[in-house]
């Protein structure tokens, strides 16, 4: 998607451990227009596929979700990450590996909110080892429900989580896969 | 604002301690539709006044406001709760009181995103002893920003956030307020 990788280029800010902050537009302000076209776009790339739910992870996907949830007309879900007392007891559970963190997380999603009748496609802001799609899909595979596709803004092609997904058969969508970042210089795959 | 309380009354639950559950729609489960109406509701109820940016919170406020931002044109920026390492260091920063959790936390826009010359509306799904919206307005401040208003969806009347912030001056907009909860009903205030 040409109008996000100009805006990467712009304003994305390479920092040191392979960190693309795009905070100016993605993580911290966001801007609304660009988030409608990403969903478009995301609209556009799983055309014709039968969607009922959306379902991110808290807290950066939920913008991205919520504004493409419009062009599809489903509800969004977001997996919670913290242990909130004003979550149901009765959850479907991901397991997230944070590298950063060298420790397991659990994400979870009320058993109200997805089923077995669901086709639900996965929206996030970035895929780079694929820890948080893949505990989403934990949590789409214990409901019994239907994983349609993944859709991410920016993919880190450079890690391994978009080649995990794909050798699953699972669609995913990227609307940038940075392959680089040298030199505080952003390279694209063509 | 009628559609919304009717989806209280739906939808609501009531729990112990004075909490209302609306994660069907606002908290876990998002209905986007509702939200758009959410957010021309807003844009009414804040008609004529110049607006830069709204303002949010993680994690509840960020659907709500994206979605409401269509309306005033403007990006969105939410504060963050925690300390990540992706935020940048500096940050205008603001106190929050847990009652629950009967401790201060901090929240943090980093001064990139805002700015003296900012009119600033700050939107939140709930109000209820407007510590928040106080965590909100103190980053502002300390911005030297203006702030247009505060919109919420659900206040809680019977909590003195509200009142708090009216005392102010401040405009102060609920789509829906909650004067009591009991017996599992909710009472609106008319």
């Amino acid at each position: 998607m040409e109008l996000l990788k100009e805006k990467i280029i712009q304003q994305g800010r390479v920092q040191e451990g392979n960190i693309l902050k795009v905070d100016s537009f993605l993580n911290h302000q966001l801007d609304i227009e660009l988030l409608n076209e990403m969903g478009k776009e995301f609209k556009k790339r799983f055309h014709g596929k039968k969607i009922t739910k959306i379902l991110t992870a808290e807290v950066s996907g939920i913008a991205v979700a919520a504004i493409a949830a419009q062009y599809f007309h489903v509800p969004v879900v977001f997996a919670k990450k913290t242990e909130s007392k004003n979550l149901d007891k009765d959850t479907y559970e991901g397991s997230v590996y944070s590298y950063t963190k060298d420790k397991h997380y659990k994400i979870r999603v009320s058993k109200r909110y997805i089923n077995k009748e669901d086709n639900i496609l996965v929206i996030d802001d970035f895929l780079a080892n694929g820890q948080a799609a893949l505990g989403l899909k934990e949590i789409i595979d214990a409901a019994e429900a239907n994983l349609v596709g993944v859709g991410v803004v920016i993919e880190k092609g450079f890690q391994e989580g978009g080649e995990i997904l794909r050798k699953m058969n699972i669609q995913v969508e990227s609307l940038a896969i940075v392959d680089a970042m040298t030199n505080n210089e952003v390279v694209f795959r063509k």
